[in-house]
């Protein structure tokens, strides 16, 4: 099969692969229908993480179950799945209370690299989760967005604890921040402020429901807050980005007693403890478990409900993975799907 | 009036203050019946905090009100009354939502210093909590507790949202962390284990409520309180020290999307990026919000359901306070009271 290795910072090449096979009786091999590249893959593609090359690259998937292991139950072969970027088995402690990228079996899926035309899917049982009916194209860039930046971004309003009455800040406007404004919509935020300073972004964010955009950063952006929330902050910030003003940026944009969620790897972080102690906020946060999220946000898809498709604004063949690389390393597209 | 003052690290003296008046509408002026000393003081006592002596210590009092300004409502001359280490209005916003120690008008009662004959209040009518009866001096012990290491300790396990079922870790073993203990018992945990390698600490750790005591810190604290929780960590993890190994240890000791509840004053604490994300805990704390917590305590303290005076294990005069300091700072007692 085709599939997407990195070799060196800002080396992707699309090569042959090895066609996957089962090799746990809990496995699931899949056809992937689409995939696409993610914010996180260009920490290695910029060099910031190191990169162990050739190394096989995508953690984002959707697709069709062509072969299932002899102990996999609730999937079968010809099901249309979504899954998240680390597989799970559901059923221990910790992913009982949710959190299912923290799974004591967890295999991460960026290890076995779902950029490519099929995928072993670790875990089958506890990671997969099946669309009713029969998905069509039109549908697959809002069931993959599930698959990743929605269930991030979603995550990190749940974190943030946003709710009915409350006002929300979102710091980035990447894919997840982006959704994370549709997640805050859709949780009822009273109101939510999109931190952001394109014009294109801008106006996703206010179709994801933002009803206030800032553009000013770093203690501009924090002073702007303050005055848009009668001196007090933010009573939910959501951090989308990973970096050290970021994260500042919402602890001191968020109230005494309010929640900051935050989901951007947080590459390069040091968080004051002085200065946390005196924020007085809750910090939650961390790799996002999408799969407490997935039924909830397919069901939420299927019924047209949400569209979170919409960050999808440069649509490319597997082939031309490198070009999509270079479109988001230069913020040319929002994320980028990859046809498979 | 005689009073508590801090020349210069080590230099603590009992001199003549100017007696408190009514200066604000708001103020109340009250006769201190037991004041006492806290780890905090031992910041700028040590030289870790600067100062900018001489200083008057103390923010713990109890006492009888004895006159009011005239917009006081709810607090009438004669009262019997608890306060916490922040004068707070209680009808801010901010106050409301129950983070009083960040009210928007907060004053810090550190600055005024209660480790004196009386004091004067801010806000008096947000910050005093009547206590229904008359006292006597059997009551002091509790009831002063109340004003910060008990609140201090209650509100870290609401913190680090401790409850039936959850096993508990308590980082710390001054008065707070044994305090935490016994408000962890109160909220229902099923478990609770203390930290602490000292045997007299050991002991009344297990008189408040706690069943596991557990001796080792750092890495091998954190393998232990692994290996006492199926390899999972804490559900819930209190921080009663405010290191960079308190608070590291606290937060290894928890599992993923388990409660982290802190109040140790972090100071030189810098939380690396990386490692908090992967741990995948909620963080929470700061200054305790005790007032949110005194008139529940206070019904404790009065029907004899909680006992936390125990965590006073010395009491001298408050002519004697310097001795009272040295005590504390060579760990000779875990927590001064001070008889006015």
């Amino acid at each position: 099969m085709r599939g997407v290795m990195l070799y060196a910072p800002g080396d992707v090449r699309v090569e042959d692969r090895t066609d996957p096979v089962i090799t746990e009786p809990t496995d699931a091999v899949i056809r992937i229908a689409a995939t696409c590249i993610c914010g996180s893959d260009l920490w290695p593609y910029r060099g910031v993480e190191q990169v162990e090359g050739p190394a096989p690259m995508g953690h984002e998937y959707i697709g069709v179950v062509e072969e299932i292991g002899p102990d996999v139950r609730n999937i079968a072969v010809g099901d249309f799945v979504v899954g998240s970027f680390f597989a799970s088995d559901n059923t221990c402690e910790i992913c009982r209370a949710g959190y299912q990228s923290r799974c004591v079996h967890s295999v991460p899926i960026g290890s076995i690299g779902t950029q490519a035309e099929r995928a072993r899917i670790p875990l089958a049982d506890g990671t997969l989760v099946p669309v009713p009916g029969a998905p069509g194209p039109a549908q697959y860039p809002a069931l993959l967005a599930a698959s990743d930046v929605l269930g991030t971004g979603w995550f990190a309003a749940v974190a943030a604890e946003v709710a009915p009455g409350k006002t929300v800040v979102v710091v980035g406007d990447g894919a997840v921040g982006l959704l994370a404004v549709l997640a805050a919509k859709q949780l009822g935020a009273d109101r939510i402020i999109a931190m952001s300073r394109h014009a294109d972004r801008q106006a996703l964010a206010r179709r994801f429901g933002a009803t206030d955009i800032v553009e000013e950063r770093g203690k501009a952006g924090v002073a702007k807050i303050k005055e848009l929330t009668g001196g007090l902050g933010a009573h939910s910030t959501i951090e989308a980005v990973g970096t050290q003003e970021s994260m500042m940026q919402a602890i001191r944009a968020t109230r005494p007693g309010g929640h900051v969620g935050y989901v951007g790897v947080a590459h390069d972080v040091q968080l004051d403890g002085m200065q946390l102690f005196f924020s007085s906020v809750h910090l939650h946060g961390g790799p996002a478990p999408v799969r407490r999220f997935l039924p909830e946000l397919i069901d939420l898809i299927v019924r047209g409900d949400i569209d979170p498709g919409e960050v999808f604004d440069l649509t490319l063949p597997l082939e031309q993975a490198a070009e999509g690389y270079r479109a988001m390393d230069e913020r040319r597209a929002i994320k980028v799907l990859l046809t498979v």
